[in-house]
């Protein structure tokens, strides 16, 4: 039904993208400013962090958002723009940077930022580097990595997708980039994560379909528990592809949600196998529960559990704390009722029947732990609900990354 | 007002203890099965973990302490005797062998397990250990070390405390011992600890007492925010003291309350101290919070933070995460009037001033955070309450012990 392509946020129809080193960073190798381009106003809707401490782009971008629409995307890394006596100025500032540079109304650019906080961003080096990263604009895919490189702080790789799907006839696209790779809670649209698609759709019926989405996709994503000052999750739809423009429930609408879905939980599974330090991406799908709610809560306590986490690392089937972190979730269960399997690549090995340890061959769980990708099923009862959580393992590195993060 | 003392949980008249290696631990080295006896039937009350998945022995030691008296305590390492198919029964088996060897009824023994989850527990090597056990009980400090030896996991040290205190002109003592240091969570009594006192005090009283205490001492103590599914906090009063009996609230109930918050306090700093992997401890006190939720899910949440123990653990001054913790607690305050003080033995280093960041030297804070004990000192609001949450640094260390525990 979807089709994976090429060029990241550039392949929707009516986007330009680029990234250059401005010199936020010292490193003159790292891109550092990025810009999201659309020819025409889109659609715009956004998720945010809900936490009380939110950097001043956010503020900025939820006034620009306000009407539903916007052209473009400014996004620094480096600082994040957070707990600075002037933030919520340099982030206007930034607005009208692009505004002088492209001529789209400062009020219809958004901003975000990702970094350390309670730095001060100069708006200097991000003025200076406005000419390069207004003449680089382009709609190739090197544009749009390019974006996704300037975006990463801590991650390893950059993180583009795109897929184009069929919307009654027409052929649509939708490409996303986005950035991890610690701080990452699952309580909340986490991280930055820019959405672009040529799909019609009204603004109402663009934030349903990306507030009921998080919900499944980046609010099941754990790295450490940790949440984020910034985390902001934007969709821009330029209209382009030609479908007839959704604005009500329906089949179209329905499409919509899945391509996004399969976006967005394809991202949390590139983001949780790049989480800070990580080895192993781990992902975890509880079935059998009561509710659906249960079912989430259940899957993120053990995505969440540092000490499980840190048990997949060392290639342990500590089952054990699957059903400790399964306890303490807050999720209505009977632990009586609980089976655990772990799966790789290399077989399926069942460890717990009924809440019961079973005996298993420990030569056999280094096999099926020792591989890269880490399923953990897990069936609390006879329910109908489901629900699927991603994180990886806690390692030495997370913590050499974060022990001298900002120094 | 409180006098430390030696002698732990022995230190209290009525009160014999020992701890043997009887065979549960492969390491001939480590003792495993503790035995905690009064000489009389004592007021007794407990509070668990929360968890839904609760060790067997739990289930047992509700039972029997449930007419408010008991008069033994026994408990082993190196298996948690959770998730087993007869978890039940060799817990019962467990208070028999101790009447069997003492007299003492087995519904007035209480029993505690601590070690991996999931593990079959034998009774054979408990019930070979017993002479050994039953003979070497005495009422020295030897006999409490011994005792708080056999209930380490992965601590590196044994925990233990003393006090005595005047109630009513009486000389009155208290004693403890305790056992971390992983899978400890702020979010209720963590870990097995066992408190013994001569004051004379109703079960209801004492309960009450017990209750009351943890909400501001072990459930503001977190090592990794996993939670175990053997947590157990037991405390006997043996009357022993010969003050008059403490069955209503007054000043004798009061008194009793900051006697053991000294004791339950001064553990909790054992604790984190000593957690997992932790080269640091982390004290965080919260003031002019407008409620007293408010103040511990605020203080609890950046003792919580991992992002912030690797920082403390790099000796990085990065105040941005404590921000982030405090916005994301879920606690009710206001981000432009939070103040962050770090602060050690070295010095004070102030690092935010009404939400935002204040000039401080680098090498100062390297200084400052580089001592064993980090203070964090928050001022939210203007408001009267204030709490205190223990924690400890997120080390490689913690990675390398929980990487590989069980095998």
């Amino acid at each position: 039904m979807f089709t994976q392509i090429e060029g990241g946020v550039c392949a929707p129809l009516g986007f330009r993208a680029n990234g250059v080193h401005c010199g936020i960073r010292k490193n003159k190798t790292k891109r550092d400013l990025a810009l999201i381009l659309a020819d025409v106003r889109c659609a715009a809707a956004c998720v945010y962090t809900t936490t009380l401490v939110k950097g001043a782009p956010i503020l900025v971008t939820k006034e620009h958002v306000q009407d539903g629409y916007a052209q473009a995307v400014i996004v620094n890394s480096g600082n994040a723009n957070t707990c600075n006596a002037d933030g919520v100025e340099i982030a206007e500032k930034m607005c009208f940077l692009v505004e002088q540079k492209t001529g789209i109304p400062a009020s219809d650019v958004l901003v975000a930022s990702t970094g350390v906080i309670g730095q001060p961003l100069s708006l200097e080096p991000i003025a200076g580097g406005m000419n390069a990263l207004a003449a680089g604009l382009g709609n190739g895919a090197a544009n749009s990595a390019a974006a996704a490189e300037a975006i990463m702080t801590t991650d390893t790789y950059k993180k583009e997708i795109a897929i184009s799907f069929d919307l009654g006839g027409k052929q649509c696209k939708m490409g996303a980039i986005a950035k991890g790779v610690g701080m990452i809670n699952p309580n909340m649209a986490t991280l930055l994560m820019f959405v672009t698609t040529d799909v019609a759709i009204s603004p109402a019926m663009l934030q349903k379909a990306l507030s009921q989405d998080v919900r499944s996709s980046l609010n099941m994503l754990s790295v450490d528990g940790d949440t984020s000052t910034n985390d902001t999750f934007c969709v821009l739809a330029s209209g382009k592809a030609g479908n007839k423009c959704i604005e009500r429930e329906g089949k179209a609408f329905s499409t919509f949600k899945k391509a996004l879905h399969a976006v967005t939980s394809a991202m949390c599974r590139l983001l949780a196998r790049d989480g800070e330090g990580a080895t192993r991406l781990i992902e975890c799908k509880v079935r059998g529960a009561n509710t659906l709610k249960d079912a989430r809560i259940a899957a993120k306590a053990v995505v969440n559990s540092s000490l499980l986490k840190a048990a997949i690392f060392g290639a342990d089937a500590n089952w054990g704390r699957v059903l400790c972190a399964l306890g303490y979730s807050g999720a209505k269960l009977d632990p009586d009722t609980i089976d655990v399997n772990f799966r790789s690549r290399a077989g399926i090995l069942p460890v717990c029947k009924a809440g019961k340890g079973i005996y298993f061959s420990e030569d056999f769980a280094k096999v099926v732990l020792s591989e890269e990708e880490i399923d953990i099923d897990i069936t609390v009862g006879e329910g109908k609900f489901e629900a699927t959580a991603w994180g990886c393992d806690l390692t030495y590195d997370y913590v050499k990354i974060n022990g001298d993060y900002r120094t």
